[in-house]
């Protein structure tokens, strides 16, 4: 179902009866809680909706997963949600009993700054690994935020920047769509740059069979909507929605420990309350995949050290594990990322990805090929495994925009599966090699 | 079994009865035949028994593979081999019927001039993929190289520069050792700095069960031993040495489409034929192990832009499958390598890393540690997923020097496992970025 979605603007505010904030309340100690010589970025964010929403949730399946991840699984199963408290600079992740401890008590000052139940409250955190939250400064943060909710835009946009940690720019989208007559709105922020490539799942555990190629980002992922659906209903939208949106990017390769993705759906647009087998359901489901897709695509743009973004499409394998598995094997080939890097149309590397993934594979079956982001019109490298008369120059001009699409065909059948990367910089390697003089960088 | 072996010189021609040489005969078409602007740098390689040896071989699982890979997975399972003959500067990967075609032409014109059968002859590629061999440059190179032939420690220099691609430095090994009252020898040579995770089998067939973390370098290594053994307990020997020594490097998690380990035995040390249950089997099969191991460490040194060498040892794994999963996580993960890089004890983004891994592992149960290089005394950064009293400052110096080892203990089992793993430098990306000024990159 490919629909067109009208674009708004407020982001996780544009939903009826949703408030949120952003203070600066100092989470990474860096001075006196007035900012610091990197610059007073807000670090604590507040999403509240006016009434109790139906919630639903995706989680990272990093077995080592922070405690604010934890205390979310648990709560999102009852399926109903009310506010929601988020941080950057700390994940409050492998800090053991302590973290738990912390996790909870955010939302306990929170619940009890708003008057609303603590099992009602949900917590995210990205940030430094193995450190434990400096909780004098969260809970100033906490009140403070509290006395800032509003539903202006602006305060949208400083929830958006509280969540940044190496993000270059604020991540934020809304539209607005027709349901049952009534006018609906979803809206959502998120963030991530690098440690990007989610697999989550609704309850963090793994799936049974790892998929091929294996899952492996801290991304952070808001959704609001005044849509009346039921929890049920919400959980199942959300899971396709992040199946084809944030679990098909990666940056880096890497899986969080900390990867969230929340819906709040509080029902104040007056829609007859959707549920799977609604007529309304499929729609409702293609917005918040429309929106969740947006976002996700945000996050590789602004990877840490990004040049040039490439949807892998890879069609023709016999299963969908199998184009799953082609895809990421190139997605993740350091080899390929560094050839787009260089605006080099080098198939011979695409083709060893392909070679050595899981899938299986013919070599003299394999096609690969660019466009244009979406476009049809498709520049054939290789054919049937074979050099095309694609002249260097015209594969090189393929290849040399921002963005493009590479196309591969295993002709062996019909399951298709689509990856959205990142090339690999030494922008990349830079910022990552880390700082070895600020011991503040220790965890993560 | 640890043993200490004699480092003697020479090589692949140290054992008894082994001829070397090395030629430059222009096989990427640069110039003249007489050099070019690049450097003369030889470029095909032959190594000759004065008498048919017994052969086995390892190659790589890549579903791509390349023609000369193909042609010996063929010849080898006969179990008698003569002399081989190498290029570098062109895989003949991905080149079709022509490639085999080619491949199988260049063993004949060898055969031919050496008179012996075509069938014993082997022959290894490495370099552009895509491209088909200049066929008139390589049998010029051929019967140059066959006139060269000798046994000096140069001959054998010469065969180790002319397989050479990104390598900036020759790769060469020889032991000497007592099997069964005689003075045995076995040399070898080998080459690979990009494209390097191999993942080798006997056949190039991949195992049934794929190991968690997937198989992934073109990397090439030739082995000669006077030794007398029988070709099944030769492949056997071999196979156990590549299990703990190739297939167990990564520079960056790529297996290349040619990957190929050669051993050559021809008996000439006049020790009684060995087999696989002979008291000497085990004996042969730890030197043979250790040159192995020599040579593959000597990749991962000279890895494209490599600075730091890690040893990743994974311990305490419910199964091996596990833990060589749980230590190709960290020792492929873009955010450990340029942490390695940066110099940074960065435990966050390993315990990261084992938990997005396949391994089953549980958080509160992982120790991480360094040591210098074989060394017993750990420093524990992490016991039980909590931060030890270890300072930043001590464990910066545990990861400043450009070897080190890193101990991860899962404290569910007594299953373990190694990797040789490189950093992940600005210098790899910017040498793999390619230039797209040249369209001699375009294969590989």
């Amino acid at each position: 179902m490919k629909l067109k979605f009208k674009s708004i603007k407020g982001s996780i505010v544009a939903p009826q009866g949703f408030l949120a904030s952003g203070v600066f309340c100092d989470i990474k100690r860096l001075g006196t809680g007035k900012g610091s010589n990197k610059g007073p970025k807000r670090d604590l964010a507040l999403i509240v909706s006016e009434v109790p929403a139906a919630v639903a949730g995706m989680f990272t399946t990093n077995q080592v997963c922070a405690a604010p991840v934890k205390v979310c699984v648990e709560r999102v199963n009852h399926g109903v949600a009310h506010a929601v408290v988020v941080n950057s600079g700390n994940a409050n992740a492998c800090t053991g009993r302590q973290g738990m401890k912390d996790a909870r008590e955010m939302t306990a000052v929170l619940a009890k700054q708003l008057h609303m139940p603590e099992q009602h409250v949900l917590v995210g955190s990205t940030g430094r690994i193995g450190v434990t939250m400096p909780m004098a400064n969260v809970k100033r943060g906490i009140l403070a935020a509290a006395q800032l909710l509003g539903n202006a835009p602006a305060q949208a946009d400083e929830a958006a920047e509280a969540i940044m940690t190496s993000d270059s720019k604020q991540k934020q989208v809304a539209i607005e769509f027709k349901l049952g007559g009534k006018t609906v709105r979803i809206g959502g922020i998120c963030k991530g740059a690098g440690m990007i490539q989610p697999g989550m799942s609704a309850t963090g555990a793994r799936p049974a069979a790892l998929p091929h190629g294996g899952l492996h980002a801290t991304m952070l992922g808001f959704i609001t909507t005044d849509a009346a659906i039921e929890a049920k209903a919400l959980q199942a939208a959300l899971r396709e929605a992040v199946a084809h949106s944030f679990n098909r990017i990666t940056v880096d390769g890497d899986m969080s420990t900390n990867d969230t993705v929340l819906v709040l759906a509080n029902g104040l647009a007056g829609n007859a309350e959707c549920g799977v087998r609604s007529a309304e359901f499929r729609l409702f489901q293609a917005a918040l995949t429309h929106v969740c897709l947006e976002l996700a695509k945000m996050i590789v743009r602004d990877g840490e050290g990004v040049h040039r973004v490439v949807t892998v499409r890879v069609n023709g394998a016999k299963t969908i594990q199998d184009a799953d598995a082609a895809a990421r094997a190139v997605a993740n080939s350091a080899l390929v990322k560094t050839s787009w890097h260089g605006g080099d149309p080098n198939w011979g590397r695409i083709i060893d990805a392909i070679g050595y993934s899981p899938a299986t594979v013919v070599e003299d079956k394999i096609d690969i090929g660019y466009s244009a982001p979406g476009g049809k019109q498709i520049l054939w490298s290789l054919k049937r495994g074979q050099p095309t008369k694609a002249t260097f120059k015209q594969l090189c001009l393929a290849v040399a925009p921002k963005e493009f699409e590479l196309h591969i065909n295993l002709n062996l059948g019909k399951a298709a599966a689509v990856m959205y990367a990142a090339d690999l910089t030494e922008a990349y390697v830079d910022y990552n090699k880390g700082d070895v003089t600020d011991p503040t960088t220790l965890g993560g």
